[in-house]
């Protein structure tokens, strides 16, 4: 069953062990945060710096471990469409539009969506972390360490899927920047397959 | 007064706002892990994720802000000698040398030494952030995003200096990696300067 995450808003599930998320952007050009914690303790949470080190590369794609600040292994991607996402950047928030975009009114963005969300499950905002931004664009000048967020690659229907290598609590949304969504948001359709594996 | 971070150790003290940080590499090459942790609340930590996403790039040098998870800006870069520091990576620990160089009895790591350092403060293990790897020389392809850790630019008595835009806890190490260091484990030297300011 196809779960849709309308525009600018965010959602937080239980995702079993062995379980399959698949994440499919319906029109194309948007952007899914997605976070994820360990049901067993929230604390250990999925951690860039650590699955890029392990990794030397900046682009995981199929194939590749999301690693938890404790190092274990939480997802794996097992499909992937598009092959261009970002770990780098935090969900966009209140502040990225108050520093980047000068808005005086500033939407909660992703963040302030992750939060909403993910409080039922006990985990507080100041733990959300470096997102997995799928789909997002962000090309970068290795010389100069420069960067811009572009149009995202995903064409409409283009999907990314991930399995649980632990029992987790995952946070996904439909992201709420102008610039990482090509200036317009759309929704992020998403469904969870597979039984939970034992253990 | 400079203190002396001997090879493969590390440190944490209280940094006042105001005062400045000198992290010097007395023989060249070196590497220092630096974290910070508000005072007043140590969930508020620097946060790569947005000191990057603010500042559009991924090298940070002299009059580039270090944000917190909470958007405060937590240190600046007032001098820089050398201009080439990651914020990618996570501190190296017992895990980078056991996935990454296959040790069997690996050492903890700038990992190990800061939880050990930053324990006495109420800081627990799984709160240590990315860290703003002072002279880590990190070379990227922006095509690929593949990326390797090669020698740090950083000469003998070549320094960075940062200063507290609010009360902080700083874990600050002498890195404990191989590749990071041009295989070969050195010092860290440091002094704090300035008084308080109120506030």
């Amino acid at each position: 069953m196809v779960e849709i995450i309308a525009p600018r808003t965010g959602t937080a599930f239980r995702l079993a062990k062995g379980q399959r998320l698949t994440v499919i952007d319906p029109e194309g050009e948007q952007v899914s945060d997605m976070v994820a914690f360990a049901q067993s303790d929230p604390r250990e949470a999925i951690s860039s710096g650590r699955s890029l080190d392990y990794a030397s590369k900046l682009f995981l794609t199929t194939g590749d471990p999301i690693y938890s600040n404790c190092s274990n292994v939480m997802l794996r991607i097992v499909e992937d469409d598009v092959g261009r996402h970002d770990f780098l950047l935090t969900p966009c928030s209140k502040d990225t539009f108050r520093i980047i975009y000068g808005d005086e009114d500033p939407h909660r963005g992703c963040f302030g969506n992750l939060a909403e969300a993910l409080a039922p499950f006990g985990i507080q905002a100041d733990q959300i972390p470096v997102a997995f931004n799928i789909f997002m664009n962000v090309q970068i000048d290795g010389e100069t360490g420069a960067f811009t967020v572009e149009a995202p690659k995903s064409r409409a229907g283009d999907k990314i899927v991930v399995e649980a290598q632990m029992d987790l609590i995952v946070g996904l949304t439909a992201c709420s920047a102008l610039q990482s969504n090509n200036y317009a948001f759309k929704p992020i359709h998403y469904s969870i397959d597979g039984e939970a594996s034992s253990g």
